[in-house]
């Protein structure tokens, strides 16, 4: 089988970039060429020692010059580093970044694109709470959403290939909108971490004495909570502030439901705590058939 | 090795219950005879086809009669059930609880002790999202604490003896206070708890079009941090009402941490915003130390 492309470039081997070059690697479907670019040399070398790339650079030039150029770096550094790669990058090629908040990068993006390349964003929903080119791995994606959110008009060839090669990955495509993707990432992506990252802060500042006792008695609830946690604070601070308008939307009505459950217990409203519980238990039920859990 | 009970009673064989009953049967150091009690006939039929007691009964006169009495049941249902059972039981015996909140519990059924009948709960820091005798497993207490809250005056030697079961249950031990116990399990179980329900209810109460992508792509945060509300409802309900007072403090607590988070991001305040998530992420990477993640 010809493989999708000669060359991908990946920008950014983290959790996502390294995990899509260990698939191209594995299967040999993805692309002929595996190219990884970083600024960080000890990144480079790393990917290196790992043997997932045929080219390791940090030269933008260079990167750009493969058929398909993947950033996955950070939210906040996705336009810049766009910016270095655009003018490098050869007619008939696309550019394909994993952002989780879209914001006007869409448009900002589109706006700038050399004649005859294409701009196919795509956001693989899927992680762990680890980071950097030790943390990928090649089934990452399997049976996970990749949502792609192309700006209007996009070359409608080249939404095709980049929705091929998140099948090739493992995982399964949707096309949206900016705006949607915005607000469904922050209801099961950003909400969930924001409360994780807030929740080990308030037992934090709790007294010492129930603070080390909260550590050694976390089995049953807390630890679930916190295990996206740990997650990298760079890149979740970039999150919050792109995707801050939906971010804090869906955070007011959580703070509003979550004080509609205190008033329950504080007035003994027995009926209303349960009928709460049940909803959510419900919706947990759902996840479970909808193969998400 | 002799046991240590000849006979143990297990009233309410659900997620807790049945683990110790598991436990007992598989390593026969914890009694000669299992006793397994419960009000409901579907219960006890289950137990029988489980082979997990050799003794099952509805009657609370004849769960009474074992050396140890283990009350399982939900929180609100400890003081009823214990009423039942104390009259019967014998000189030398210990009854025992695993109430998830301790409330006045303690010193009220301190206060109706039959002579000669010792009172040691003690709540196990371990449970799944399953309930009932299926859920059980033999190992679900290893590794994990078993918190002890012996009334005031409790007698030292029924207090070792419980320890020795909850050791011989895989489990470490550590003595607390009431009220102790009850601020430390708002913080590490009952407010994720009641935050894992929120956040499935206020996905609940989106547009029908977000509640259903919230469905398909709930892999990075949602699925994790929902996991626990698919726990029994009636069970939480007693919990969140019995530890009502401790449980709303620290969710004001929280709420007001989560409001300084959203503050940090509508300014842009970077920094905040990083430092907030370096202290979550310390706390995080704690627990890992300590053996709960």
């Amino acid at each position: 089988m010809t493989p999708l492309f000669r060359s991908l470039s990946v920008i950014g081997p983290g959790l996502i970039g390294s995990s899509v070059l260990r698939r191209a690697r594995e299967t040999r479907a993805i692309a002929e060429t595996l190219i990884a670019a970083d600024s960080n040399p000890a990144v480079l070398e790393r990917v290196r020692e790992l043997g997932i790339a045929d080219i390791t650079t940090s030269d933008p030039a260079v990167a750009a010059q493969a058929d398909c150029v993947m950033i996955c770096v950070p939210v906040g550094a996705v336009e810049e580093v766009a910016r270095q790669v655009l003018p490098f990058m050869k007619p008939g090629s696309i550019l394909t970044d994993v952002a989780s908040v879209r914001g006007q990068l869409g448009p900002t993006l589109a706006a700038i694109l050399p004649e005859n390349v294409a701009y196919v964003p795509g956001h693989p929903m899927a992680g762990t709470e680890h980071s950097g080119p030790d943390a990928g791995f090649s089934t990452l994606f399997e049976d996970r959403w990749a949502l792609l959110v192309p700006p209007e008009g996009a070359d409608t060839k080249a939404v095709n290939t980049i929705e091929q090669l998140w099948t090739l990955c493992g995982a399964r495509t949707k096309i949206l909108s900016d705006e949607k993707h915005d607000r469904i990432c922050a209801m099961v992506s950003h909400l969930p971490h924001l409360l994780a990252f807030t929740i080990c802060d308030t037992a934090d500042n709790l007294s010492d004495e129930i603070r080390a006792a909260v550590l050694d008695y976390a089995a049953s609830g807390f630890r679930d909570f916190t295990r996206i946690a740990a997650s990298d604070p760079v890149m979740w601070r970039d999150i919050f502030l792109a995707n801050k308008e939906a971010l804090l939307g869906t955070l007011d009505k959580f703070v509003a439901d979550t004080q509609a459950m205190a008033d329950a217990i504080r007035t003994g409203d027995e009926a209303a705590i349960t009928s709460k519980i049940e909803r959510g238990r419900a919706i947990r039920l759902t996840l479970i058939e909808n193969r998400q859990a």
